[in-house]
């Protein structure tokens, strides 16, 4: 399902209403927002995959754990395409934030439960301490939306880079 | 297909037309009609795995049963943006149920093709008891929304935790 | 890729303007169309699956001749976008009709390859004789479409149920 | 990922506005640059294909290379739609070869990663020569398309069939 969300935000789109170079700046912050949704729906995708590689047998707790983080994910076209129409309008831009807070949440949801089903005796993944930290900064960066918006795209923008970059296994 | 069916439901969801926070609620019947197809597809997604799963070969007959299930999943995208864009109308909760009680008797019927299949000589499952009565359920919501349209809706919230809680296998 | 195209197709189904039962019924001709279409390629998904599964190796001739009936195919959603919207208007059915002619023809190149592929020594499969008799059919339901669009209309029903109905082994 | 993206393509392709022959004439254009993107598409699905079939194992760097390469295949259906919208307009016929352009370098990029991973020793393909070439005709007609457009569309044109044509293994 999740080749199908980062497929589909491409819809949410639209061609530029001229002919005219001028007329593709107009489309850019739109098409900036899709290029980091992208970017956030490719880093989920590697993870997702990641986790449920190690995963032998799934029971319903975890089919729905994974809906659950799916549900979330499904909304990201939608607030893309809100926060890409109204470029650093607050409210767009902090609800981007709240999508992504809650994909994080469901994310560590998932990856918790499955250590459940794993049995290992001791649960030790709310998520990474990157999982953790990430989720402490979404939170600041709504506030901070809500205040100057650009500072809440600023965040977004360097969580992603943290979550390309390192990669360390 | 099933993963399609739940993902481009999203399409259907307009962004807000304000930045406002006050526009948020404008789109929220839509919102939450979307939050509960979703659910539905997803116990559909995952009961159907589970029927096919015990499933060994598949022939023609079966092919059409689950063509005629998803045919009639394929309209809860419509008929939610349909309901989602007209809260709480007469007509569009009616036929959201009308909708989503083809879906429960086509995979009714589609159980009861697997196990002909399955030649176990007796045929048990014209469903389970908890399918024959959503069956039920469903066929009263739409009679009770052409009347009241809260008691319809109200009606399909219930019988979607009725299916996501228990699981007792 | 065949799932992806009959899943889009609800996407060109509008939601109906108002929200009265008789709402539906200025929708019914293009809901109609939907299901016709939802036919055609569900026989094509059965029958395209019990073709390849005959097959041990592709190549690049076979892979062409598959996307070239691709093609054909995903123009199905368009052109029952344009056909639900006109109903019973000549030049719609009539290209409803071309589009059905061009996908069956290119599934008969498939075919015909594959046999290449199979080194049989003889080439049987310029198709079945039922695939012949229906290209025959689609071309006169064009030429009576422009002439008098039910018709055509009438042909396309015939020859949906033709190819659901026998299904001898 | 690519069969949805060939697939969602034809939702850009809107239905004329009339009924009659003419009316096809009018979106004609439309028509042929979802041809010749749909032709554009399944060659990269074809040797797509065919490179990762010759991958024993893909590490995060090539996921990366991979998700890199359909960032910019993803962009494909808007452009054709801005392109198809504005025949022989030149900014979106150059933005048309933009795009493909960045295709080619990161399928380039991609088999080069590939090549690294199997550490063959020698890093023999910054792409076949074809790509090379290929890479300098869409420079080429980038420059052409904001001079003249169709010279643009002929190149592109040109090199689906150069790719398409000769195949030899």
């Amino acid at each position: 399902m999740i080749p199908i969300i980062i497929t589909i935000m491409v819809l949410e789109l639209e061609p530029p209403h001229g002919t005219a170079v001028a007329s593709l700046a107009e489309v850019l912050p739109g098409w900036l927002r899709y290029a980091l949704s992208f970017v956030y729906v490719g880093i989920y995708w590697v993870n997702h995959h990641a986790l449920l590689d190690r995963v032998a047998k799934v029971d319903s707790a975890v089919l729905w754990a994974n809906l659950h983080l799916l549900f979330w994910m499904s909304l990201i076209p939608w607030v893309t395409a809100w926060a890409g129409e109204n470029p650093m309008a607050p409210v767009p831009v902090a609800l981007y934030g709240v999508v992504l807070l809650l994909c994080s949440v469901s994310f560590m949801l998932l990856s918790w439960r499955l250590d459940v089903e794993a049995e290992t005796g001791r649960v030790h993944s709310w998520g990474s301490r990157k999982n953790r930290m990430s989720i402490a900064l979404y939170a600041l960066a709504i506030v901070l939306s809500l205040w100057y918006a650009p500072l809440g795209a600023v965040i977004h923008v360097l969580l992603a880079i943290l979550w390309l970059a390192p990669e360390t296994r």
